[in-house]
Parts: structure tokens; sequence; C-alpha cells
């Protein structure tokens, strides 16, 4: 069978990596066509896939290009935030199925717009979120589908990365995020975390997320950093960052459910995703990677002793399927994994032209909380309303992915 | 020097064991008075009172009588959470200091006639918040007033305690726990978290808490166990439980800090307190009893490895001066000797006629959210004002205790 010829749009760190790394290692990959804003990472994006693959894709500025091209099957959007949704819609509009990274989205007009152009032309989009097929994640979701956690009534989960660095520093590397922290003052990134937690809960598939309300610590971590590390740009010294160093978004789901989200990348600490799941009869929290079970474990069995770290030892008896598979098989690209999971999907849902397991209602239902929490807090946490994007569709959906890859 | 004769209201499972395993055994007390709803209380604590000492306290089912009776000079309050501060405000208006055990409130005008029955009579009353002086939580407070964690901008706890068979048997021991669990649906135990949270950041010292929301997830755990346990009440196997089983509650303060509170009391899992303190220099994590500290800790250092379980080798430098000359003296009462703290620092403070640690300003301020947090779920999790009990003095006010016992 033949590749899919994909236009990449955005080559910088995330854009690159993913192309050169990952992508054209993959058997039913072909890159057409790369595109990016900046000549010189076009320039090389383009040498290093010619250089593995042999064949020299064609090259642009301009993503208009690139959605319109006839040589392209499909688009793959690894741009900064701001342009995600518009450069998808527009390729959905010249029938080529896309697939956008992770980001969250600026407005709900905007959510939308990526809803209704694949409503009226019937092409898929996927969204990138590649925490969905996180190991642990598969495992957790997995064990709340065969009933061990008894019912979900809690989720939690943050994005705790120490971003200082980057974005401090990424002037120097053209990166999106500096303007975004000192613009805005939300959830920027909130999809790592609930990815997961909406699979779990079946957002969009018998449940939906109502409202939330969002609360931004003060902004010092960014400021405190720029002050006393003389090699930062000495206007960021003295720069006002909006964005708080951490943001607590709390969402009421339709069933009752809860979810704490927690975004927390301008401190000094180490990387983790704070998945949590609380159900009637288990739990599950990442900080100390561990289970309890209510069958399994006493209530006074750890007391004391936080650390009990059992969580690897359910991987023999409750490991996903597709995880079992991927293992078997050798895992593929970054991030532990989960990149070469996460585009595979979005590649053989294009080549099989089956629907994506994470599609336009997942995508516009998880970006959206980044503008909801930007209106939550510039209200003092009034809580705002979380639109249905289905229009009652999430009733009866199923999830419908067909394919391996599937989030079941 | 004298002891000082105590009556003490409410002997139920906490006053009973407090009274008779830890204050009969402290130099400066005595029991004068013993006084519960139910005589068999009453009687039992009074034998064992005089088993223990050889003075047999005066017994009454009516608290009116401790409050007033001449040999009284103070009174400890360790009775349901609903009539604490109507007792507490009595004792004072009878110019006798009062102490109160932790529980949430009512209602705002409740936290007032606190506050001003204390500063229309001058009495004081200390609220007996024993987690105020738990080890690590005294050993992050010290290393926060030293400028360790820099900057602090965002803290969290929990009282994450599986109390599911404390409720549903609870009417057997007469238990008030039940009927809230029934009635009221909020966060209704905050204060062992925020305690020593408040302490941290200041709070009615150069800052205060100025908003919150909260938002309670459905209820399902009570009512599961119920169901699912024979020996559970069968008319609780039907009743509808109002209280949420998780109920997240984030505040926002004046310097702009914000804390998160998760009560989470009915659903299985082992006792956590969640302490979580975020600095521009530091943190501290209980859930996996670490701390992160930029000038020693790479952010790479731990990475796949969240359990870095440092926190115990920290007491060597940063020990509390007060847990030090404790555990030089040997911890008494139980609760790891917090309950010795708490209640010594009240029996200290009377002796010698200074204020309490925590005082009626704290009290208010912390037994308030419980009340809040109901409004702000009832209405949608609509963000609601917390009073300044201080009314303007938060600006200037210092930690005024001189004692031994002072939480700074």
């Amino acid at each position: 069978m033949a590749k899919v010829k994909c236009g990449v749009i955005g080559l910088g760190g995330r854009g690159t990596g993913v192309l050169c790394d990952l992508l054209v290692k993959l058997e039913d990959f072909e890159c057409a066509y790369v595109c990016d804003t900046y000549e010189d990472r076009v320039e090389n994006a383009a040498k290093r896939v010619a250089d593995t693959t042999g064949i020299t894709p064609k090259k642009t500025t301009d993503w208009h290009e690139v959605v319109t091209a006839p040589e392209v099957e499909a688009v793959i959007i690894t741009t900064a935030w701001e342009p995600h949704i518009e450069i998808a819609a527009a390729a959905m509009e010249n029938g080529k199925p896309a697939a956008m990274e992770v980001g969250g989205a600026y407005s709900i007009d905007d959510c939308w717009k990526l809803v209704r152009t694949y409503e009226r032309t019937g092409v898929p989009c996927m969204f990138l979120e590649n925490c969905c097929y996180g190991r642990i994640e598969m495992m957790v979701l997995n064990m709340v589908r065969q009933g061990v956690f008894g019912d979900v009534v809690h989720c939690a989960g943050g994005y705790h990365h120490d971003l200082r660095t980057e974005i401090l520093y990424g002037e120097e590397n053209r990166h999106y995020r500096l303007r975004n922290y000192i613009n805005r003052n939300c959830e920027n990134y909130p999809t790592h975390e609930l990815g997961p937690i909406a699979k779990v809960l079946g957002i969009n598939r018998g449940n939906r997320m109502m409202y939330l309300t969002s609360t931004a610590s003060c902004a010092k971590g960014l400021n405190e950093y720029a002050r006393t590390h003389e090699s930062v740009n000495r206007k960021l010294a003295t720069t006002e960052f909006r964005q708080g160093d951490v943001v607590t978004t709390t969402i009421k789901c339709a069933n009752g459910e809860t979810i704490v989200l927690t975004l927390d990348t301008t401190l000094p600490r180490v990387y983790c995703r704070g998945f949590c799941v609380r159900g009637t009869k288990a739990m599950y929290q990442e900080e100390n990677n561990s289970f309890f079970i209510e069958e399994e474990h006493s209530n006074y069995e750890f007391d004391g002793t936080p650390l009990w770290n059992n969580a690897d030892k359910y991987y023999e008896k409750y490991e996903h399927p597709l995880w079992k598979k991927y293992l078997e098989g050798g895992i593929k690209g970054g991030h532990g994994g989960l990149d070469g999971l996460v585009y595979d999907a979005f590649i053989q849902s294009v080549k099989d032209k089956t629907l994506p397991p994470i599609d336009v209602y997942d995508a516009a239902a998880w970006m959206c909380i980044s503008t909801l929490s930007e209106k939550s807090i510039s209200m003092g946490s009034m809580p705002v309303e979380i639109p249905d994007f289905t229009n009652g569709k999430w009733f009866n959906r199923q999830d419908h992915c067909t394919g391996v890859y599937t989030l079941e």
C-alpha cells in the first residue's frame, strides 16, 4: 500500500523533532512538503528529510501552499499554538485530513469553527494528545473499563513542568511561549492531563464537562529568575508577566464528577503530570506511583508510608492491550514512545479512512479550557459554562474508532 | 504555681481521649468539671479522671453549668462541631478563657459572634488546631521564615481520610458526622490543612484570604459502602447523602497566593494531609515526602523518579526549635504528639495570661471556609468573599504569642 503523503507545517523544536526523528521512520509516512515562517528552519528540515529518506520535500514559508497542494494528502500542524485551528480548518476545507499538535484555544468561536468545518466538510481532524497514549494512563483506563475503580467520581492532573529557561531564553529559538506568558493569564496548556482524564470519564461519549472555575496565583517565578540570572535578556528582568505561576481549574461534569487541573510551569520542581483517578473502589495517584485498591489494601497498611510505590506490579495483570502489542513490537518516538503511538494513529486513520481516536469534538472540548479559564480568572474566578460542542450527540456517542489505536 | 482548673465539655471519642489520656497527665491541668449531653459518658469520664488523679470532678449534662461555675478557670470544648462557637462565646462572656476543638462554621454570623465576643470581653479563646504543630508543618514553616522557599506563591492541603466506617457506624457511638454528611455539602473540615498553610502565608498577619470557589463531586462513596455492607444500618443503604465525595476549594489571598483545599473522606485511600508549599526557590510535597530545593537539586535529577523521599534528612538542619525541645523532653499525647503541644499551649497561655498562638481571628477565618464553601457549591461554584474578621488589623498584626508555643 502507498505511503501517506504529508505536509508538515511548523518546524520549531517540536515539529523538526517529530518529523526528523519519528515520522521519517514510519513505514506509511512520506514527507511531501515542509513549511515554517522561518526559511532557515525549512531548509534545515528539508535537508534532514532528504538525507534520511532520499526524497527532498517541497519547501515553503506560506502554509496556504501546503493545504492547497495537490500532492499533499494530509497535513500535520506543529506550529505555535495560536494558528493551530486556523490551519486545521483550512486543511479540512481543502479536503485534507489534519492533525494538530496540542495547545489551548484563544476563543470559543475558534473551537466552534473547528467543529463546524469538520461537520460541513466531513474531513477528519485529529488532536495529537500524546499523553492519552501514556502507558500508565492507558493501564488506568483499562482498569476503569474493567470496573476495578468502581464508579469514578473525581480526577486530577497537572502540567507540572518547570519551563522557566525554555520561556526566558525562548526568544533565541523564536519560541512562542514567551509572548503567551507575557500577555495571557490562564490554564494555557490543559490537554496533557485533561486528555487522559476525558477518556476515563467518557467526555463526549456519555458525559460532558458543564462548567469550570479557574484561579491564578501571582506571577513571581519568571520575574525572579530573570532578575537573578544575568544571562537572561535584561529587558525580561523588568517585564511584568501576566501568567500566574500556578493556575487551578476545577471542572464539573454532567454525570457529577469533578476534575481539577493545575498549570504549574514557572516554579522549581521536577516534571510530573499529577494524574489521579478516584473511584468508589480504588484510586491511582502518580505522585507516589501507587494504586490503592480496596479489595487488596487495608486503610492502615500504609499509614505513615505514603510511598507505597506499587504501580509497576499491576502491568502484568492490567497492561492495556495496545501497549502490550507496542512493547512487543518495540516502542517508537520520543516521550517514552507516546509520540510513536499518537502519530501512527493519525497516519493509520488517514490510510484506512477511519475516524481518528481523538476527534474535533475532543479537541474543541479540551482546548476551550484555556480561553474559558482566562475568562474565569479575569472575572475573579467566576464559573463559566463549557459549551456542548456535540450539540447533544454526547448522549449516545461511542468510542467510534475501529482502528488499532482506539482509546477504549 | 497552681494548676489551671478546667471544665471539659464534650466527652465523645475525642473529648474522652484527650481528657483521660493526655490532659490528666499534664502538670498544670486540673479537671474541675466534666460535661456531656449523655450521662453515661459523663460518669465514665469522671470515674477515669478520679482513678488517675484521685480528684473527682463535678459532673453535669448541661454545659451552661460549666461556663458559669466559679471553680472553673478555663473551658475546653470537645463537643460535636455545631455548638463549638456558642459554648466558646458563653465561656468568654463568663470571663473564662476557652479552647475549641476543630471543625467548620455553619454561618458567617457565628464567626463574627466569636470575634465580637472576644473583642468585647477581652477574654481569649484558642482554636485547638493540632496540625499547626505537626513536625513537618513546623519544619516547613521554619524554612519559609528562613527564606529557603523564596516567595511562597501557592499552597495546597487536604483532609484525605477514609471515614466511611466512622460515619456509617457512627450512630452507635452517637457521632455527629453522620448528620452532617446527610444534610450538608461543603468543605466540612478545612482546618487541619488550612491552619498550617495560614501560618505559612501569614494570614491575619500581613495577609488575608479574599475569596473562594468550591466544587463538590457527586456523592457515591457512602451510599455504595452502605449498600454493599450488611452490617451497616439498612436505612442508610437508601439514604441520599448530600456531602460530595471530593470537595475542591480554591482560595485567593490578598498578596496574590492561591490555596487549594481538598475534602476527601468517603472513598478508599490512606490517610494524608496533602501538605504542599510552592515557592520561587523550593517546594515541599507530602505525597512523596519530598523537598525540591533549587539550589540543591537539578530539574532532571529525579525525572521518572517522583519518589525521591528526602524530607527526613532536612530535620537535622531545619527542625523547628519548638519540636527540637519537644523531642528532647519526650512527646506527649495522641496524633504523634501534636495533641500534647496544642493543649499545652492553651493551658500555658491561661496560666501565663498570654494570648494564645491560634486566636479568634484565626478561628473565624479558618472555620468560615465551611459555610462559604457550602454557599459556593449551592450556587454552582460562584466565588464568594471571605470576610476580613480583623477589620483591617491584619495589615500590622504580628504573631503576638510570646510563650514557648508561638507558631512563628
